[in-house]
């Protein structure tokens, strides 16, 4: 049983967790916002982050398999619907390769996520495995990084905006979207997870999971800036900085 | 249907995948052989990599637990028993913390696997994920790393014995062990697969399973390499490099 003090004090302590955890803080945001990344980290950036983008849907099918309530089922499903969109147009996945597209990559070569590092799709694939094999009230808590994701949209629309040239209203729109989507989502999400995680035992295991989801996002950072900048250590099969960029060396150069 | 100079090139296919991406290669293994890592850095070393030894017998469970032919299992069996030892003594495990132990960490510390980075648990935790959901096959191929393993122990043995004040016969019994057994394993692992990858298809899903099992090792050296070589950007939640070190500063220093 919790009181509303409770639920209180939990919830300041899943906020406290992503004000020193969260990928804001990272040095790659740092210099992808503040103008100093090249074309090719912020290609890499796109590249990668398409992947994280590609297995969410994958992920929230997975939870909705799992999950024997159809009032939970019908209030999830727009997150698929979100990333998916319809058959023929909408979604972030769509948006996400207009980006690509912007930033001169051909959004066939992302969308075949030939170039992705294997850190990241480690990574990335340690989350959609998280959601289908642990516990709901885990799989719900492992959304809430959603509860820090507006600031950093809106940092970074206003970072690339000042900074890159690519940067336009078009390009940016899977960003301008997911401040409408993620707020609805997140408070969806953190209600559900303040309601039931009703003992100390289910507040860490919530706690603990939205670590992990930071783990997560953080780690994708990691292996983008050890791969892409300077001394950048690119593994054995990671993208060179060339494949699938459009028009080749000279576009390559000019864009830089 | 497979010609002796099919298997052949096939052989010499997997060869190469060795030879052009196994973590012998990554320039944490040179600076740890060759002397330059600090204790800090051995240590990281020696924590993380515990994780991977501690995943290897739940892989082969894994394994075991998808394979109807009983002389498979039989064959594989000891894998399990090599790692994990007899109810009170023996096993990689155990050796890997008395590693753990010549280098002045806690075993206890260390066999809690709580310093060890996220990027390292994704990587391993994908390798067990890819045994238990992949064709047999493939989770046969993804074993073949140990073509490669010899010559890595070797180096190793020899390099640790040169540099180091904690390497003595009784900290290196992990390695002087797995010269004796990977060889056998192999040779089982390299059969099977040379016999069962009978057509094109095939062959390429094996030769994609090692390239993936090559993947797994390297990303774990980057992510060390990124954590905890200079500059190193320790990730939240990774290992502070005092934590687990018997003895506190005094020793810690002593021992660099």
């Amino acid at each position: 049983m919790t009181t509303a003090t409770d639920k209180q004090a939990f919830h300041a302590r899943l906020l406290e967790i992503g004000n020193e955890r969260y990928h804001d803080k990272h040095p790659f945001h740092a210099m992808l916002h503040g103008g100093r990344s090249t074309m090719t980290q912020v290609r890499a950036w796109v590249i990668n982050r398409y992947y994280y983008q590609s297995r969410i849907p994958m992920k929230d099918a997975a939870f909705l398999s799992r999950c024997d309530d159809p009032d939970l089922r019908r209030a999830w499903r727009s997150r698929i619907e979100d990333h998916d969109g319809g058959v023929d147009e909408g979604g972030g996945i769509r948006r996400w390769l207009r980006l690509a597209e912007a930033v001169g990559l051909d959004p066939a070569y992302v969308a075949s996520t030939r170039g992705v590092l294997p850190a990241t799709r480690f990574a990335v694939d340690a989350y959609v495995s998280f959601v289908r094999e642990k516990p709901l009230l885990e799989a719900v808590a492992s959304s809430l990084t959603e509860l820090f994701a507006p600031k950093i949209h809106s940092e970074r629309i206003a970072g690339l905006l000042e900074h890159y040239a690519f940067a336009d209203h078009e390009a940016l729109a899977y960003f301008r979207q997911r401040l409408a989507e993620a707020p609805r989502d997140v408070e969806f999400g953190l209600a559900y997870v303040l309601d039931h995680a009703d003992t100390a035992e289910k507040q860490d295991a919530v706690a603990a999971a939205l670590t992990f989801k930071t783990d997560v996002l953080w780690s994708q950072l990691d292996a983008l800036y050890s791969a892409y900048v300077m001394p950048g250590r690119i593994p054995p099969g990671g993208w060179d900085g060339e494949q699938g960029v459009v028009g080749g060396p000279t576009a390559r150069e000019a864009a830089e």
